[in-house]
């Protein structure tokens, strides 16, 4: 059975637009601080230490978003993440997030392990792929 | 021959992250400034009017994209847009960004047309209507 | 003695730049989470039900900053926050910002309290006035 | 007679707040755009090679700002920036923002001229400190 990684953010002020609610760019920033969030919890990998000592990045290469409901400044809302690819060097988060039960969107990110210097992918380390295996509810694929 | 919008932005440092290439939530600021030159430009409905004075809003419901290569500091992009598919109360647009004919990113938006007081979809008006088909480049269909 | 709000957040990849550093227009997103959580939390009157139902709005109309020292990724700050000046329809705060005791910013924000409708000034509500006063580490004056 | 320069951004949808005004945070975007914009073009030291190739940065150590009336979504304002005062490794510049002659915000801007591997204070080179001289409105001071 595969772990779910959650965790919550609240929205901003900063984070809504002219019709009171979210403008979706400001949700990727707190899909982005999801992933940050869950490796350095779940993967024991902080991104300052990827980038600036290991020399790795993860960008992202694809992503689809489906918004179910707007989101109101004061909101808390729970984001979750679990792993429905892993590949030899990439992996598909699904992110939902949700408040009370009530889901706002719905997000498929492919990330590329890639070296800095070169941009070129390179494959997860044994530990992050063990640590990632634990999350994953689809099937393990190739990329 | 359906019509083709463009427009340019240039890559700021704030856009970058310590990679040196663009965190992608920008992107998204990018895209949404696109859309916007584009219903202020092509539809004659400056997005400031559209929310304040008519109380329509046009929420993204659907986003994919691909991101296909980085993109860095003070490089000038164009964005283009076309209309892939237009219904009675959504429309579909292809925003593709490049640079020197390398394409950096190409994504569809789904945008809902609604009243901002209940936010329900409401039909385009006609004017808008006709002028979203000068740019459709695939078949019209319903929504 | 006066009270001492304070509030924490983690610096994120997306605050960063190809320094690896905050760029500085996020900290003030940071800021401004923190004068909303003091809004919240200590005065009761989330940002939210300030504008949407209140009608009112709390726009900031000076600012000074020094910044002592940068910030990396992955960073936990403490912003604190007090009062230093309460006028009848203004407010000066002082915010800083601190990481284990080294301090990396500090910074004086003069926010006015409006009536959005027509953006004048309005004194502050007496509950609120009395709130704002317990932070108050200067003497009260007019303005 | 020192030089002025200006370059000139469009208010977006994303820069406002359910005030339908600017968030503030933004202006300082659009503030960090225009010093981008002065360097490019008036210094012709683009920050892309200023920190990638030249390993320099020119980070922010003390703003103050007096946010003077509203900006709202679409409107076109003029930034202008001339420099205040002129040390030997770091530089005040001054920026106001205004539309149609209504000022919107005047800013004073401090930058440390900084070797990125150190983070130290350097000297401005030589080109860049003589084309600095010609937007100086104040008298030079050693700093």
């Amino acid at each position: 059975m595969a772990k779910r990684y959650s965790t919550r953010f609240r929205i901003r002020h900063g984070h809504t637009d002219p019709a009171g609610i979210v403008f979706y760019p400001r949700y990727y920033e707190l899909i982005s601080a999801t992933i940050e969030d869950f490796f350095r919890e779940a993967l024991d990998m902080p991104f300052g230490d990827l980038h600036v000592r290991q020399r790795l990045g993860v960008p992202t290469v694809h992503i689809e978003t489906t918004f179910l409901a707007p989101s109101y400044c004061d909101e808390e809302l729970e984001f979750s993440l679990v792993v429905e690819k892993l590949g030899r060097t990439s992996a598909t988060f699904r992110i939902d997030a949700s408040r009370e039960g009530e889901k706002r969107l719905s997000s498929r990110h492919v990330l590329a392990n890639v070296a800095l210097d070169d941009m070129r992918p390179t494959p997860f380390g044994r530990n992050v792929r063990g640590r990632l295996e634990e999350y994953l509810v689809g099937e393990e694929q190739d990329a």
